[in-house]
């Protein structure tokens, strides 16, 4: 950063501007159904049997088959007929609908209803709510409201979340030694409103992240309430590093938290304290250095 | 790619998921006015302060704050008073206002029109033709009347030209001898209907991949014909390999041509048969390694 050659040439604004456009790229190959049409075909195909199978237009397909090698999403190769397109490895296991690791799902959330709220992202910071009122033209005041605001955005919310739990799961799950405890309840639905059954293990994951402190600490208070002695709670949320200075990624989502909930991404000493306010004690921490980290409290 | 890790962890998918929310985070702290009050203030500012100077929300300002500093885009120092920000070098150049290499204009034309047309990129694929339509309820036939469909979308739009030629004008200028031609005309303008003035040599800066084959052999038929002997044509384009495996920001570009325009990006071969094609020869073709490369046409 700040080398002649950068300020020269600013490869990395170059890069950040471009960042949209290789999103939907991908989410767009996804959406069109071309891994799922290449890995059904078993070979190589053409750009214009590729376009016929997806009814697409062949010069349109053709860039996007392009794009999508330059972005190493497919791998081409020159023959006597032509160029001939296929998956890359990644591609079968991650892009295709089929693969029990799919991304599909979070892909379609992302490219249809998170890029439209992101339009208004000026708006949110300057307003410091978020955007479901401009962006879908409903009340942004109870935001699991519009995001459920029919049962197929819920669906596509909900498939989305369990696309990240597939590449993420192992590494929280395995995050410390849950073998003491028996009976495990994965808090969802209604669980402000609703009763939460006795258990020994609570799961939040990524729940805390969609609410302010006052509501975190009304929901911890009912968990802790419910919680058999002994028992705990564990959060499944990516960590800010405690000056806020990073991940990067964590941060983008904190700006989507402001964007599309009442919440936002913490510090692993944020969720320390809800927990403690709670009651919850011997809090342990765990980054996994993918998405999503690990804390745990005990009662 | 393909490698063990890699399919362990889709890090490459990740980061292109999240490219739109980092070139929007980007275009918004550029849009409020961040790095313009960090360059006037001349001094190091609390979050607060660059809220209430920009009139945005303090919790807002704070997140987009902190992940320009996660994308090197601000630098942080913790005081006593606590967190003070202030531009990077690279911020100052590029994403100020006032700075002459600025690109303030394109990320404003990108942020706020090419975003919003990409979100009909499955569209554009399917049917091969650009989404004026979809996106702004203007008609598609005419994509300069969309584009120049008000004063203000054009002012934005060759701003937004002028941003791109202030970094990459120079090298396309270097690329060739251009001391023989005296008389230079840049094209603009009409050009489809208005005459072209007799000149030595013509400047066709990101004009060809705007059109299609027959609309630009017919365009430099025109040029060639008002062209003086001995004189010349100069394309300013990005060109792409000739197999079109790259480099991966043309392959974007030429997709932002279907969705925006009736063009395409084209090879150096693709553009020598074009010239050509209108009687020009002795062609000579200067990549610059930047966004734009040069093609020298004689008459």
């Amino acid at each position: 950063m700040g080398s002649t050659e950068d300020l020269d040439y600013p490869q990395i604004i170059v890069q950040y501007s471009n960042g949209f456009l290789i999103s939907k790229v991908m989410f767009t190959a996804c959406e069109l159904g071309v891994f799922d049409l290449l890995l059904e075909s078993g070979k190589p195909l053409p750009s214009d049997a590729i376009a016929a199978g997806l009814s697409a237009s062949t010069m349109g397909m053709k860039r996007l088959l392009d794009a999508c090698v330059g972005l190493k999403l497919l791998a081409v190769e020159m023959t006597q007929e032509g160029a001939l397109y296929r998956n890359t490895e990644i591609s079968n296991v991650y892009l295709t609908k089929s693969s029990p690791k799919s991304q599909y799902h979070i892909m379609m959330y992302y490219s249809n209803t998170v890029y439209l709220c992101w339009q208004y992202l000026a708006d949110a910071v300057r307003e410091g709510r978020n955007q479901y009122e401009r962006a879908f033209g409903v009340s942004s005041k109870d935001p699991f409201g519009a995001m459920y605001r029919s049962d197929e955005e819920m669906l596509k919310f909900m498939a989305g979340q369990n696309s990240v739990w597939s590449i993420c799961g192992r590494d929280v799950l395995a995050a410390f030694d849950l073998s003491p405890f028996t009976q495990i309840y994965d808090l969802g639905g209604d669980f402000f409103n609703d009763s939460i059954p006795a258990a020994e293990l609570y799961i939040l994951s990524k729940i805390l992240h969609d609410w302010d402190d006052d509501k975190c600490k009304q929901l911890l208070a009912k968990v802790y309430k419910a919680c058999k002695p002994g028992g705990g709670v564990l959060l499944v949320e990516s960590l800010l590093n405690e000056d806020k200075s990073g991940p990067v990624e964590t941060q983008l989502y904190s700006m989507n938290m402001l964007v599309q909930t009442e919440g936002k991404e913490r510090t692993a000493a944020e969720y320390s304290k809800l927990l403690e306010s709670a009651g919850f004690g011997m809090i342990q921490v765990k980054r996994t250095g993918k998405l999503y980290d690990a804390v745990l409290g005990r009662k």
